[in-house]
């Protein structure tokens, strides 16, 4: 067989292990030939292909990002897009089947185009953990690490400066780095979307921290706003570019932490660190793994299943199962963090 | 309550993330005091204690080792050993309840005193993480990080100088470090206690790399031997206190190889950096967890319970149904590793 | 003798190796006592005193921040402010010397204090190395390291995503961190407050890394502006404190260049990672030198002088020797570095 | 000019930043091209050629070991070998100059064949930091990273375990990276080469760590063996090869700390791991600078010079007052870290 894959969506560390663990499993457990579509899902519908042979996975799982590119390009856009186009494009590069490499929109795409009769299996990724059916995705793992390092660092500035830190992690929709790494940091509050807290709430747990002589460590995911506010609430306005301005609401807090408590308050906008760079033992070892059972969900000709982490196995799970709905931290696992607030 | 904690056995990290978990939770939730037993059950059987107010878990889940000190002492040995002598120092010392973190033999003598009445829930501590009724033990990820990262080190020495490096963790009797350290670095081989290999075999994976121009990269954990070979394969001998050398098995895997294959080749011993240091976030917020839990344990009163990880939930578990037998690394495992060797 | 310590302006790794450095000097080689200012000059001002004896410096050469505090108090303000007040707060204290450590502002009130008849010594502390008689000062060490592995991760972000990665890294005034870190990091461009450089010449170096098939990475230090802007260039206005909001070179700088190369660009601000956490090894054993040295000098009654790194020998310099001037990028560096560009 | 690049001897972290350093600023600011000599002088003597254009260093300033490889081949051995047959092979292959990167071996070599007539100018290489005529050799700073970051991992251990901890590092002839690691980790006891210290003594800083309730940590370069005790002390006999087995001194240190003082000892040998990996900030700006200015000196003929590290400015030096007699740690270096001790 010969087997395409592409990456599609942010980049998230732990792309280039699963691109790895397929082409050395296709090849050596099958004579399976890959190839790669550039820049996700613009690869495919135009037809731009590179090679992989063995060499060019070479020592790679242990380098951030995606050596064949990622972008946000919807396969059914365009006037090559579609599942028709789409398997003319495989046809006449001959390629048998797909594995596609993203999250939720890239795995809804993978489904449409199954559902027409193509034949792609999907590995879920996301660094945000939020998808379903499985326990845990790659990158998460490094994201974490990375946020609780700078989380370290943060406290040392802090405890000298007798400040309240507030460090902003990556979390639109959902809180799991924030939940994840302010545990591991040990922070006096940790903020989620998925929790409505109030001000005075927040503004309470810094004194309590203060009065104990800590320096107020403050998690905030980018999506959550105080309770009664609205999404003005962290608006920095749009850039020149119309787009939304980044690091609103770590800033916003920081400043209405200080107002309110008359304690020195800095935020640090972890942003872009989060998602780069050399990705975690834990991350490495996982994606090769799905990248392996991926490639032998082929060989089985699972066409719309996912390969999913559960407990420390490696299951495949439909793509209607894993979709549609956002793994979200439980209640549960938010009033456990809780305890260890102010 | 009053509640004494030990941590008994070798050293790990994320041991002081469960301790403050333990304390946070117990004063925080149920208004519980604490107190530790100086080196595990040596402090038990001596009354050796110190009291845990919260002040003194303060910052310490990213402080590797244990403030409450560790040994190997056995509760039943000793005049002031035993069931009886035990339930008297707690009553002396107004303990109404232990939690004991430890691998095996910690986890089986607290076993044996809750069978003999005594307050006793467990927390399992194993770096090798071979206990069983657990999916991963803290310290686990932290060990596996360090090794992977020694690793990647060894590989651009072993490409400057067209060498073999075998490197050789943790590991006496079960191969996981290996296994996924070895995943995760990409080596060209990974030889565990659990699986007989031949040095005909390990020989040929060198071959295979060094025909690709790679660096051959082999993980061996300590207590492997070649099929064939017995036990004296890798002696060292006795140091001048009687105990057996370390580091055995991966400088004469390296001489084999060399003289094997002509192949001039290294070996690195990691030795104790494998235990040390700052835990890695996944093991600060697991320990934590776990720290937590076994607290929640004692609230209810769930005398001969451990406090287990199951996929992403923190379970109660039976001592009888976690101790008696190694969680090895299963075939399918080492099968799916395999087929990245050579 | 009595000695006391202070720490003085913004945190910097290395801190605390000095007051070890110090504290293990004098007591172990003249029998000196110490005591610590809370807060810098507001310790001193106040006679907010705290003992130092040896047990209070163990294990803190590795621990960033200062475990004294600092603040940005100006000794000469306040109704105790002054040489005579000091002095008499140091007689009722019997402290007989005082080591200040800090930067231009702090040596430059140590320098009117010791003209004034007070026993001071100094030494130097600036995480944007900027001050002059000294080849580094400690905590840059750590500065461009973080900043260097911030980028690496930064990088496979721009790889993957076909995008510029621009750096806003410390560095109001100087640009000594952009030019290590850049440097190190293998930036693309490196924009430094010393240097007058046209947004056509930044555009002109992405478009040619661009060119060759690379992500550009574009370093900036916060003090920087385009040749001909003025200062409202990177301006996001007051917070609601009335304090510049920080980050807005970054930002900026990567709006402008996808809007005139068409490049997709984003910004990353380093912001307070880069001045905490665990130190260097570089920075510890220079720290732990200059306060060994500092301690020297005390005992010496070398009162107005500072210890300063020349080459690899701690010499001490006078204050008006080091102080009035910053230490810029010479012409030389940065058109050395300027051959990497683009 | 077409100029040809060897790396010889022991790989060292900044070697792949020289190489870049220099083929960047050969190719921009002079036009030159660049081959690379496969495996230091064995490439030079056997014609083993590769071409080096730009593509070939694009990000290679943070990858350890050497993109070209290094052997021990000298240079003035076997039938090709000698100034003549090496000016023969530049010839055919139209090479103009040479860059020899190595340590005091290969720049005798190279000192040799410049007064022969050829064409060379050096870049120091020594991670041990024995070169004199410069104040840091890259490379050494991180290794003595990667040592003070596994005594940091140690120490924990011991603390846990009350044990002595014995780290070996590099130094067979000098002390300069156990010195470094040694005061940065805040080692109570640091032996090396140039040091003549009595097991009396060593025992003594033992016992005084241990008396204030430390867990010694001590830090051994290879190269040492006690006062009075000849080469057999830590003689491990040798290897299936006839080679000296490494390891011998920390852990024989190790058993006889035990046996004197009755604490539990155990000895870690970090080995290879201090070599390899990515290099540190400080590594990569340093051997950037290095390669640039080594095709500077090129440019000026500065044949039979090196660069040199003086102070922050990068100097040329006359192989003949680099070479010749080994770089020690003078003995106030060694007086001022004894303080620290016990």
């Amino acid at each position: 067989m010969r087997i395409g894959i592409l990456t599609s969506g942010g980049d998230c560390p732990g792309l280039n292990a699963v691109i790895r663990g397929a082409v050395l499993n296709g090849i050596k457990s099958y004579g399976h030939e890959f190839v790669g579509f550039r820049d996700g899902w613009r690869g495919v519908v135009e037809g731009d292909i590179v090679e992989l042979p063995r060499s060019t996975v070479r020592g790679i799982s242990k380098q951030g990002g995606t050596i064949i590119g990622t972008s946000r390009t919807n396969p059914f856009e365009g006037e090559n897009g579609g599942p028709e186009n789409i398997q003319k494009m495989m046809d006449a590069n001959g390629v048998d089947a797909i594995i596609a490499i993203g999250g939720e929109g890239t795995l809804a795409a993978a489904k449409r185009l199954t559902d027409a009769g193509l034949n792609i299996v999907g590995v879920p990724k996301t660094i945000d953990n939020d998808l379903d059916a499985t326990d845990y995705t790659f990158g998460f793992d490094t994201a974490v690490s990375i946020a609780t390092e700078a989380m370290d660092r943060l406290r040392t500035t802090g405890e000298s400066h007798h400040r309240c830190m507030v460090a902003e992690v990556m979390g639109r929709h959902v809180g799991w780095i924030a939940l994840h790494s302010g545990m591991a940091a040990g922070a006096h509050a940790i903020l989620i979307p998925e929790q409505s807290v109030t001000m005075e709430q927040v503004n309470e747990w810094v004194l309590q921290a203060n009065e104990r002589g800590r320096a107020p460590l403050i998690v905030v995911a980018e999506g959550w706003i105080p309770e009664g506010a609205d999404e003005a609430y962290s608006d920095r306005g749009l850039d020149a570019f119309g787009r939304p301005r980044l690091g609103g609401i770590g800033e916003r807090l920081a400043i209405d932490i200080e107002q309110s408590t008359g304690i020195e308050s800095r935020a640090t906008v972890l942003g872009h660190i989060q998602r780069g760079g050399v990705p975690t033992a834990f991350d490495r070892t996982l994606a090769t793994r799905l990248g392996m059972n991926a490639v032998a969900a082929v060989h089985d000709h699972a066409w719309g299943e996912m390969v999913s982490l559960r407990g420390t196995t490696v299951e495949r799970v439909r793509f209607e199962d894993a979709l549609g709905h956002l793994k979200r931290v439980p209640q549960e696992r938010y009033d456990e963090a809780s305890i260890l607030f102010g």
